[in-house]
């Protein structure tokens, strides 16, 4: 069966394919090569004897203008014009706050631009600096003298987990914004259990939270945490025992009555997988084909997504994302993440394993992304794109005949998965054979928790959800943004909402009352817009230039989004100021080259006024234009006990899905679903109980659907 | 592989279990003998030669106070008091419109009540009578008369889908609301294919609408159909050749490269069932266990909900389904279906097939009904049972070893389908390993079309979309209400609803604007409540009397609901009147025996006052109460060309969702996702692009995850 599988035909188009597709796509990922190359002509700017620390060595893509017709030549099986291919590098000089940002022609040869960025301008962390800052905390004496006023049990081990610094504005003796902070939050493993490596700390948190330069590895200041419910600080108290709450197996006593279930795909998978470059993979799929990107700061990325040969997205990513707290108080007040731009969804991309988070026939995307020393890294297994099945896509039994026609909903999914210290996103591309494109955000992982007096464990919290004895899960907001940059039916799309609207009551018109239509309004300019459910609120993407073929009407994609409570930070908050996209469930802005993140280019310790927010604010003319999609989503995270240790994944779903598109239903042509495929499994083999109960009885309905659906034709009666 | 499968432990259970049970369980669905009886009961209440038209003979369960003993004594393994089976038994005179309603004790043989309903009552349709109906009226020379003034080809064939004649409480002269009516809309088949018998005839409305009264099968009136943009009504004209638009695979050119997915579970399912009664089952599975019933007006229905033998909900049954239409034009103002009072979820379940309607290793449970005889009729397969994989439940990797541990999500589902003339709904229970209950509903099958004028096909309608050419997709909403009888961690529950509010600003409480806290509210009468996504608004069951092991706070769970435009005809209307569930998106009311569906006994041409509205108007104080939480949930289907000429199913879930209710993640014990169980292929075995690229350069970040997920303990570096 593994052969019979394993003779798939991505492997053979990966063969066949991989030696005749250009290297050196514009689209391509940047080459092991070709980010050597980037960091040493970037080095030569400079005098020999420095040294760098490299944050982000990425592809620097090519402006709409020039990629257009590059790629309309390449779908039309001409040759394209050469566009250069370029590098966009952001450094430090190791051991300094003088951060810069290059241009490199790795076509050329040539540094283009080599810049020295402001005081308030920080790059994002990466996780030499996590384990170095760790270490470094850890050993330093102040610290230490902090720890041994709890009085730990003998052999405990404390763990730190660095959080970026969230901007506040303000500027005391001890605060320098203008240089790159971490606040550091301390933990212990399971002093009863001290040498599991993995131990959940997260069920041990103290109140000790150090503040170091990661530049300098120098100890700026040691902030003591609240433990109560105001924000009145106690000295460090010596420590009160609670108990482990682990999540690894073996600290389990596990189920032993779910028995396995497996996905089995005889003739391999339905997709195939094809080098667009040397890193880029063109994957077709039931009509679909798609260009898959990977990169340093949104993981997976989606080009020239067409069905059927017709254009639908340009570029879709997860664009940014902002996990604001709800406590208020020193120095909590100042956890904001930005999980894309403060880290990055690729480089902290998981290596994903064979029959544990996919099931199937799985096909994985490897990506190469650089180290700080600009050297390039292999990221093994960061996307994985398999097939399942997700129930029936549509039915109609016709009660005259009894015939069912029943098909099933076939997916293509693309999963990346991200461990940002303490949490897990799981985020995914899933593709149907209904034209439907769907983008899934599933929560998991630890809470990033905090001490609390012990007495206070069985009291509400203000700010939180007690999980666990002395553990407080504070109140967060999860709201990430999407980007989508259409193409629906070619470029020059337009953005409308339609609502459904009660018709005033008419003698003539509405005598019953009982009349709605629908009513749509197109946006003009860019802007943040909100949805309105009693109105039935719908935004979509239309083509005014090209009408579909049966009713006439523009054709389009609805954007199905589910609503959101926005940034609850007030507006003057700086949560609020540099989480630009987060107050609205959608912001169309006109593209600019460029424009790819919500919340700006660089969001560490940011404040404002780079994002999505200020560049809707130009109010850009969509006439004819090129409008961009930002959509936002979220949730609103309540911890639950139930959220701990580990939390059951929260998900999100936002559907793109065809209006007036297509002619009919474009899953018509999907075979019907067949036991003779799908080899299903009665266990009903003695009769149910219903079967037996009727012995001698009129058999009444039974017969005309019997096995009728699996009937390729003729009535189906069998 | 069948046979390891058949052997699976449903069947073991079915043996074991089957003889061993009390056969008249309180809540077992009415036996074949049990109907058989009831009807006969009746019948002896009446002079000999009376022939009757039965439209209900159902279970009619015991009152709660009766019970809630019941359960517990069976529960604690004691012996339980007998409780007297009675069913509820809805009828006419055939041939008439006396409608009479009777309760049979099926113990005593007694049949404590019989009586006469009021003019303005009137029951379901039924199977028999739309086939007699449409037999009827294509024979009637009048409908003959106006269908030949359509000149269609030689050889067509006209077919006929009676409709629910809703009520618009005028009475004129052709008008007879204190009878049961029905207007019927005309189709034809493929003139082209006429002697195709599942040809879609959706895609060729005709202009006359046939009214007919199903008791004397006497022609009240013809109805012509108004086909343009207004109300006008124009004499029957020829008719337009138009297109098919046919859903049957032999009519399509079939896709080919869709690959079989098959769903293996080589140790059988991890789920038992056993009989409860004769019909009833009781599945267990991943410490739930729940009874299943089925009825001809819910269909399925669950009771005495457990998780690890804690209860949680009394009984869950979807209550009751309103499709109001947007065309206030006559005669379409009238089209607003409940498919559960008007017909019955039960009656028009779905015969499901193996292989076809789900995957895996199935349980089919049957169902006996009654037809209008009073006669038995046996219902086979009307509910699925299997298990499903959803993707990952949780997962974690530690940073620091590089260890992963991911758990799947497996649930357990339990589907029905219902095909209502033109339309289905697949309407599913899913269980996961969380603690969690959702849901489903999927709504598919064929638009119920009307003719438009050819000339109009380009043109955009008031009412509806142009599906195609001369068809037209009315705009319609579809709202569900589900109702939940909760018993969260015991009887004596409250509801409360939880919102994320902004603290305002404070120099000492919120210096930085960026706090907020939950802020509860209890629900203390009976009343219809609203989402409020501004606030994150949550509604949630709670047992004030029980609080959670670790933080002290009343154990609850969450409904999760989607935000729905409620009903869009105006509170005078008929529509709004009758839907009594369809203005809130929760209704709360105080447990009252008897008051199962929430828009009254008796749907069919209804007036309204008689559904959950009304009796939540009574404002029964919650305290130390019994509520029952009506929760509605739908979509306003503005039809798509591409839900022609069958839709792609629009899917809805309300998630039930432990709060506070578990002492931790009550899926920690899950067993880790591994390959040895999951079997999962690869289809990279000439690696991936990427590592070719790699090749002679450091591996990097590479190692440490390599199939640590699969790990059972230890650092899992492979």
């Amino acid at each position: 069966m593994a052969t019979a599988q394993g003779s798939g035909s991505p492997l053979i188009n990966d063969k066949l394919k991989a030696n005749t597709r250009p290297k050196s796509h514009p689209l391509g990922p940047l080459t092991p090569q070709e980010i050597t190359d980037a960091a040493a002509l970037t080095r030569a700017c400079w005098p020999k004897d420095i040294d760098y620390h490299f944050k982000v060595v990425t592809l620097l893509e090519p402006d709409k203008a020039e990629l257009i017709p590059y790629l309309a030549a390449e779908r039309a099986g001409e040759a394209p014009g050469n566009i250069d291919r370029r590098a966009f590098v952001v450094y430090y000089f190791r051991g300094t706050h003088n951060l810069h940002e290059a241009v490199v022609n790795l076509t050329t040869g040539k540094v283009e631009a080599n810049v020295k960025l402001g005081p308030f301008t920080h790059a994002n962390g990466d996780g030499d600096e996590l384990i170095a800052v760790e270490k470094a905390l850890l050993a330093h004496p102040a610290v230490q003298a902090e720890i041994a006023k709890l009085q730990l049990p003998q052999g405990s081990v404390v763990v730190s987990d660095p959080w970026i610094y969230g901007s506040d504005g303000l500027k005391d003796g001890n605060f320098y914004d203008d240089k790159r902070i971490l606040q550091c939050f301390l933990y212990m493993r399971d002093p009863e259990n001290p040498t599991e490596p993995d131990s959940c700390h997260y069920a041990f948190p103290l109140p000790i939270s150090p503040v170091m330069d990661p530049t300098t590895m120098e100890l700026i200041r040691i902030d003591i945490l609240p433990t109560g419910h105001d924000e009145k600080v106690k000295p460090v108290a010596p420590w009160h025992p609670t108990s482990a709450a682990e999540y690894i197996p073996e600290a389990q006593t596990l189920r032993t009555d779910l028995k396995p279930l497996q996905v089995v795909q005889p003739e391999g998978a339905s997709f195939t997988v094809e080098n667009f470059s040397e890193l880029g993979r063109l994957i077709r799929w039931q009509k679909w084909d798609l260009k898959v990107g990977f990169n340093q700061r949104e993981g997976m990325v989606l080009y020239d997504v067409h069905y059927d040969n017709r254009p639908l997205f340009y570029r879709l990513s997860l664009s940014d994302m902002s996990i604001p707290y709800a406590d208020p108080r020193h120095p909590f007040h100042r956890k904001a993440a930005f999980d894309l731009g403060d880290a990055g969804a690729g480089i902290m991309a998981n290596n994903l394993q064979l029959g544990c988070d996919c099931l199937g026939s799985i096909y994985y995307i490897g990506g190469v992304l650089t180290d700080t020393g600009g050297k390039p890294v292999n990221m093994p297994n960061v996307i994985c794109v398999h097939e399942q099945d997700a129930g029936i896509l549509w039915k109609h039994t016709n009660y005259r005949t009894n015939r069912a026609v029943v098909v099933r909903n076939r997916e293509l999914v693309l999963q990346t998965i991200l461990t940002v210290s303490n949490y897990e996103y799981i985020l995914s591309f899933v593709f149907n054979t209904a034209g439907d494109l769907t983008y899934e955000a599933r929560a998991t992982g630890i809470l990033s928790t905090q001490p609390l007096d012990p007495e206070l464990t069985k009291s509400p919290h203000p700010f939180g959800t007690v999980v666990h004895p002395g553990v407080l899960g504070g109140f967060h907001q999860h709201l990430f943004s999407l980007r989508i940059d259409p193409m629906v039916a070619g470029h020059g799309n337009s953005i409308v909402y339609d609502e459904a609207v009660a018709i005033p009551r008419d003698p003539k018109l509405n005598p019953h009352g009982v009349g709605y239509t629908v009513r749509r309004t197109e946006i003009e300019a860019s802007g943040g817009f909100d949805l309105d459910v009693s109105k039935n609120r719908t935004f979509r993407v239309i083509n005014p230039t090209v009408n579909n073929a049966v009713n006439g009407a523009a054709v389009g994609y609805k954007v199905m989004v589910p609503p959101m409570q926005t940034i609850l930070a007030d507006a003057d908050s700086f949560h609020n100021k540099r989480a630009e996209f987060a107050d609205h469930s959608i912001y169309v802005t006109r593209y600019a080259d460029g424009e790819l993140y919500a919340g700006g280019l660089y969001t560490n310790q940011s404040r404002g006024g780079t994002g999505v927010r200020s560049w809707a604010d130009r109010k850009d003319s969509l006439a004819g234009g090129d409008p961009v999609l930002w959509v936002q989503f979220g949730i609103n995270h309540i911890p639950r006990v139930e959220d701990f240790p580990v939390m059951p994944a929260e998900t999100l779903r936002v559907m793109l899905r065809p209006v007036n598109f297509f002619d009919r239903n474009p899953a018509i042509d999907v075979p019907s679903s067949k036991q003779a495929v799908n080899c299903s499994v009665s266990l009903n083999e003695t009769g149910d109980g219903a079967k037996e109960a009727m012995a001698g009885v009129s058999l009444g309905g039974e017969g005309g659907q019997l096995s009728s659906c699996c009937a390729s034709h003729g009535s189906g009666s069998a």
